[in-house]
């Protein structure tokens, strides 16, 4: 077995859950060798501990020989928080929103610098956009980044501008003094517009979730195509949608209902 | 430390694994007693094990002391290749089914034994349903679990038939003999009904996406209030829908353009 300077302060648990950690959207498939080599670990350890995966259905390995994360990793995942309520609450506000623009409906959550993508609904002509589901995006260069940003206030506003502020299209604001007064501007107006800041050719409009103490800050967006010049128009719409998600939200906290995230579906079995 | 038939054989890998698996529908949160006395593993062990995979993001734990599913392990999740391409080549002609009908639109794989809900979509108005992304519901009683069943051949019937067949209201088919011969004709006729079998007030129709060796076979379908008697009439679409996806998964099956599973969205940023 090879020699690996981080093997010793690593559990097996904690190398199993490094091989889990490894894939990312560029990398969904990968061989032995490169799960070894992009985990730091020694080949043998992998070779075993993929076999534990494979069994349980973390991973999956196909025909070709690459591993990818299993169904029933998948299947546990889906019981997370985020995955569940949030979504569940949201989902019908974002199908109304889709029918009205069949354009892309984004949810998104705060997470660390980042805007977690939890849903998206996208039609055949809805714009292209580089989001997915479990995709992160920068605060700063999307809708419902700047929406977050626009929400978590001054001091955190602060830490992220002690970032890299990376540029996507010439559109991006990458200059801080800019993204302060465009955060505040946000805040003002209570939503956030976005021109070509993340992909050419599409502009977005996106709300805060007006919810408090339900796990993570969430706000509400859509893309559309940038020579659709009329984004305000939907603000109503939007906002609309994201009042009625924060109401339920707080409606279904009453205490033994909230429970668990998943009564409201047990319940809709029953009828 | 408690003394445990099981853990001599069971790795630490092994272990962290287990405590992912006793989360389950019903049981979205668990305190640490309850996931050492689910996983059948000494307190001790939980206890170490679920600060590991607290601050890898595995778990999270609440303020009220109960873990959950968490982020990171969402995030990873949303790599498994059943939420992958399946979903996004589906997702907008699910979309189309919805807008002509406003009812819950599903899509399931076949995974052993049970119809897996990979994606499902409802507004405001569609019936209640039992179902959520990441269920798991049997064959029998349901639209996508029986055009799975009829898809799946005589033999994985025969195994199906070997085992109880649950009954869930008084319409359920669990009468052996019965339930071949509906198979028999949900494969003649190519699309599955139900009438009430899973749940009293709803009935589906569904067919199976007609592709092979993109995975799990998967089958779309559509539960509608049972006064509704038109099931027939949404075949059309449903039949148009499930052989549109098929195609789209075979063009990308074209070589270097399958390759990941998520070259069509880095295409869409792109642009």
């Amino acid at each position: 077995m090879a020699v690996n300077g981080d093997a010793p302060r690593r559990s097996m648990a904690g190398r199993a859950l490094a091989l889990l950690g490894v894939f990312d959207p560029a990398h969904p498939r990968l061989r032995l060798t490169e799960l070894a080599r992009r985990a730091d670990l020694p080949l043998a350890t992998v070779h075993r501990l993929t076999g534990e995966l494979v069994s349980w259905g973390a991973l999956e390995r196909d025909a070709d020989g690459y591993y990818s994360i299993g169904l029933r990793l998948w299947e546990a995942a889906t019981l997370a928080p985020v995955a569940g309520r949030l979504r569940e609450v949201a989902l019908p506000f974002m199908q109304d929103l889709y029918e009205a623009t069949r354009e892309n409906i984004h949810l998104a959550v705060h997470d660390g610098f980042d805007a977690l993508y939890v849903e998206k609904l996208s039609g055949h002509r809805s714009v292209p956009v580089i989001s997915r589901i479990g995709a992160r995006l920068p605060l700063h260069s999307t809708g419902v980044g700047k929406a977050l940003l626009a929400r978590a206030g001054a001091e955190f506003l602060r830490s992220y501008l002690e970032r890299p502020l990376p540029r996507f299209t010439r559109y991006t604001i990458t200059e801080r003094a800019r993204l302060v007064r465009e955060v505040r501007a946000t805040a003002r107006r209570g939503y956030a517009l976005t021109n070509e800041e993340m992909t050419l050719g599409s502009c977005s409009v996106a709300v805060p979730i007006p919810v408090e103490g339900h796990g993570p800050a969430g706000a509400l967006g859509i893309v559309v195509r940038s020579v659709r010049t009329d984004l305000h128009r939907l603000v109503p719409d939007l906002r609309a949608a994201a009042d009625a998600i924060a109401r339920r939200l707080d409606e279904s906290r009453v205490p033994g209902v909230a429970e668990g995230g998943f009564v409201h579906l047990a319940r809709g079995g029953s009828r």
